[in-house]
C-alpha cells in the first residue's frame, strides 16, 4: 500500500475550491477576450536548447528537466533534451518567432497555463502555478497607445473578480532613467543597485537607505540622495494630480522628457477607456525587471491588503525574441499569478463563500419505480440548460436534502406518486428556504428564470 | 540565434485553430457540468513512487521523469523522484484515496488536462495530449444505473460538438466471459489471447482468424470457433433489436446472465434518459482493457468515419484505488482524447470552417483625432459584453477591413467626422456583407441582437 499524496509545492483543490478557481479563470479569460486578445496554448515541454537561451541565471537553476525512461537510461553528461517552461514569456517569444509569417501584427494574445519552477519548498511558494498573461507584440514598432489598453483590461478583470478595491500603479523606465541620470547615477548597473537599496525603504526605513547611499560604496551626494528619496515616494491621488506630478518633474534630459510624454499619453488614454481615476495612480518607486522593461511598467495592489503585494504586473519591452529572430518585436504585457493569488485570497478569507456548486438542481429519488420518471425530469432540465445531478439510488429523503445542501446545490426536485398523479413536481429552493409546486411542463422554465435572476443579481 | 521550434509529438495551434479547439473544450465541459460532474485538476507532476505502482508495463516505459537542476546534479542510480502523469485515471485514484473523507460518494468528477507519454515520434501520435475524462466513483458499491448515465453524457457532448452521426457501442465483460466459458475458453488469459486474434478480423479476414483458433496453439473445436466468430459480429440495429439479441443468448452461466441483466438495465435507462436509439447499439466485439474493466464497456465511433476508430471509450471497473487505500472504490468512466480527435477531424476536413474569431467587433481608426471617440465606442461595446478589438493606429481603411475579414471578425465599426456630427456610427457586417448606420447609443444593443440571433441559429 502506497500513501496517496502530492509532491510539495503544488496546489490541489477539493471540488468547491476548484469551482471557485475555475470561475476566476473563466472571468479572466472572458475579459481578455472582451478586449480582443486571442488564445494561445504552448506545450509544457520545450526543447532545453530553445528554452534556456540565457545561461546561468536564477531561472535556469530552477528549471525542471524532463527525460523519458529511455533517455534516462542513456543519459550521459550534457543537458537533457527537454525542460518544463518556467514562464509564459519565453514560450511566447519562441511562438511568435516561429509563426512570425502566419500572425497578424500587432498581435494580441492571451495565455493561461501552468508554469514550473524548482523553488525552495515553503508555505505559499509554488513549484507549479497558473500564469494568466496578455501581451501585444508589434513588428518593428508598437505605439505607446497599446500601453494604455492593458490597464483597461486589468481594471475589467479585477472589477469582475470582485476581490476588493485595487490600484493599478504606473511608472516609466525612461522617466526613471532620466531622473537618476540627473542625480549623477548615469550607469545602468549603478541605477539597479541604487534601486535595490531604495526597495528596502519599507523594511529598513529611510535612515538606513540614506546612510547606505551616502556612505562608502555608493558615495552619492547627500542632496541627490534626498531627491531620490523624495522621488520614489511620489504617488498620485487623482488624474489631475498625476498630471501635476509629471509637470513638476520639469524639463530634464531627453530620456526624462520621453518618459513623461509616454506616461502622459498613457494616462490620458486610460481615462478615455473609462478606467475610473480611483483605480490608477503614478508610483515612481516601481521598477520591475530592470534588464527587461524599457518603458511603461505596471503593478496592481489591493488597497486593503498591501501585504499581498502586486497581483498583476508587467510592462513595455524593447524586443521580445532577439534569441530566435532578427525581426524586432517590441511588446507590452502583464501577468497574473493566479495560483498564488487564489492561495492568498483564501488565506485572507477573501474568497466568496456563497459561490455555490456548478450543479444547479438535483432530482431526488423517492423509490425505484420513480426512476424512469425522475430521469425524464432530469433530461428536461438539462435540455433547458440547467446543470442537473440525478440521484440514481433511493435513499432517505432527509439524507438527499442534506447532501444537496452540503454540496451547495440550490434546487431539489421531488416527484412522488401523488405529484405524478397531479402532473406536478415539488421543488425545494435551498437558497430561499422555501418549497413550492410547479406543473411538470413548467419546471425547467421556472428554474431557469430563478437562476437567471440570481445571476443578474450577482452582476454577471 | 536559435531556431524557434517545438519538440516532436506536441500539437501547437495558430489562434484560429486554438479558438476552434477551445470551443470544443468548452462544449465538453459545459455538458460534463450539465450532468452534475464536478471539476478536478491535479498537478502534472506526481511522485514517481505514487504514480508508478504497477511496475514494468508498457506505460512505465513511456513515462517522463522530471528533475530540477539540483536533483540532476546529485542524481545517482534509482528512479527520479517526480514523473509526469501519463493518464488521468491514476491521478484520480490517488486523489480519491487521498481525499476519501472529504468527498461525497458517489463522486462524479470531470477532469480535462494534458497527459504525457514518451511515444515513438510518428504522424498523429502525440507525446502531450488532452484527455477529457468523467468518472463516477462509489464507496463499497455503485449501482449499474450509473453505467447508463455515461452514454447520455456522451450523446450530449457529441451532439453539440456537431461532428457527424455517431454510435455509442456497448458490451459487457461479464457477458463476454460467460459466453467464452461456454465455448470452453474459461481461462482469463486464454480469453485475452482469443480476443486478440478476433481483433484481427478486419485486417486479416475471417479465414485467417478461423485457422489460427482451430490450428495448433489454440486448438479450439471448430464448432466453438464458429460460435465465437458469430458472436463477435453481433451489432444491434435498434433498441428492440438489442433486446432481442440479448434474449437470443439464452440462459447460460451465471456470469452470462449477470452480464445480460446489466446490459438490459443499462439500455433501458439509456433510453429513459432520452438518448435516441440511432445513437447506441450492442457490439459484442468490444473488449477494451481486459485486465481493468469488469462490466459495461463503451466505444464511440463516427458512422461516416469508422477509420478514425473510437473517439470516446471507457467502462466499469471493480476497484479504483487498491494501491492507495483498503476502501473498495468501484467506478465507471469514459475518456475523450481530444488532441488526437481534433487532429483527426482537421485531417478529415471535418472542422467547421466558419467558426469565426472570438473577436466579434473591431473599431476602426480613421485618424488620430478620432482616437478618444473610438476608445469610447470600444468601451461601450465591451460593457455590453461584445468582444471588441481596437485599432490603435490609423491605417488605410481598406487595410483595416482586410485585416478584420482575414481575422474572422464580423463587425467593423467606423466613426468619421461626418458620423460624429450626426451622432451615428457606420457598421460593416462582414458576414452579411452589408453596411448600415446606427445611432451611437444604439450601437451596442443592435450588435448584441445580431450576435445573439447568430448564436441561436448555430444552436447554442
Amino acid at each position: 500500500m502506497i500513501k496517496p499524496r502530492t509532491p510539495p509545492g503544488v496546489m490541489e483543490l477539493l471540488p468547491p475550491d476548484q469551482i471557485a478557481f475555475q470561475r476566476m479563470l473563466d472571468t479572466i479569460r472572458r475579459n481578455f477576450e472582451r478586449f480582443g486578445f486571442l488564445p494561445v496554448e504552448t506545450p509544457v515541454m520545450e526543447l532545453s536548447e530553445v528554452l534556456l537561451t540565457k545561461s546561468g541565471g536564477e531561472t535556469e537553476r530552477q528549471v525542471y528537466f524532463v527525460q523519458s525512461t529511455g533517455a534516462l537510461e542513456k543519459s550521459g553528461e550534457g543537458m537533457p533534451e527537454l525542460a518544463l517552461r518556467f514562464d509564459l514569456t519565453v514560450p511566447l517569444a519562441r511562438y511568435v518567432a516561429e509563426h512570425e509569417h502566419e500572425l497578424a501584427f500587432p498581435f494580441r494574445r492571451y495565455q493561461m497555463q501552468r508554469v514550473y519552477r524548482g523553488e525552495r519548498a515553503q508555505r505559499g511558494r509554488f513549484r507549479e502555478f497558473y500564469q494568466c498573461d496578455i501581451d501585444v507584440i508589434g513588428k518593428d514598432a508598437l505605439s505607446v497607445r497599446f500601453d494604455a489598453e492593458l490597464p483597461a483590461v486589468i481594471h475589467a478583470v479585477f472589477s469582475e473578480l470582485d476581490i476588493g478595491a485595487f490600484t493599478i500603479q504606473l511608472n516609466n523606465r525612461k522617466l526613471m532613467r532620466g531622473f537618476f541620470e540627473a542625480q549623477g547615477v548615469a550607469d545602468g548597473e549603478l541605477q539597479a543597485l541604487v534601486l535595490r537599496e531604495v526597495d528596502k525603504l519599507d523594511k529598513r526605513g529611510e535612515d538606513y537607505v540614506r546612510e547606505t547611499l551616502t556612505g562608502e560604496g555608493f558615495n552619492l551626494p547627500a542632496e541627490g540622495v534626498e531627491k531620490i528619496l523624495d522621488f520614489v515616494k511620489v504617488r498620485s491621488t487623482s488624474h489631475a494630480d498625476a498630471m501635476a506630478k509629471l509637470d513638476a518633474l520639469g524639463e530634464g534630459s531627453q530620456s526624462l522628457r520621453e518618459g513623461v510624454a509616454e506616461l502622459r499619453e498613457v494616462l490620458e488614454l486610460v481615462r478615455a477607456l473609462g478606467v475610473p481615476e480611483a483605480n490608477y495612480a503614478l508610483n515612481f518607486s516601481i521598477a520591475r525587471g530592470l534588464d527587461y522593461y524599457t518603458g511603461t511598467v505596471y503593478e496592481t495592489t489591493l488597497n486593503d491588503y498591501p501585504q499581498i503585494g502586486s497581483i498583476c504586473s508587467g510592462g513595455r519591452y524593447e524586443n521580445l525574441a532577439s534569441h530566435y529572430t532578427k525581426s524586432k518585436l517590441p511588446g507590452v504585457g502583464i501577468s497574473i499569478g493566479l495560483t498564488r493569488l487564489f492561495w492568498q485570497l483564501r488565506e485572507a478569507g477573501l474568497l466568496g463563500k456563497a459561490t455555490g456548486s456548478t450543479v444547479q438542481a438535483m432530482v431526488a429519488l423517492m423509490d425505484g419505480e420513480s426512476l424512469p420518471d425522475a430521469l425524464d425530469i432530469a433530461r428536461r432540465l438539462r435540455s433547458a440548460g440547467i446543470n442537473t445531478e440525478m440521484q440514481m439510488e433511493a435513499r432517505k429523503i432527509g439524507k438527499q436534502f442534506q447532501y444537496a445542501s452540503r454540496a451547495g446545490i440550490r434546487f431539489v426536485v421531488l416527484t412522488g406518486e401523488d405529484e405524478r398523479a397531479r402532473g406536478v413536481v415539488a421543488v425545494k429552493d435551498l437558497l430561499r428556504e422555501e418549497q413550492f409546486e410547479v406543473a411538470r411542463d413548467e419546471l425547467a422554465s421556472t428554474l431557469r428564470v430563478e437562476l437567471e435572476q440570481a445571476q443578474a443579481l450577482a452582476g454577471r
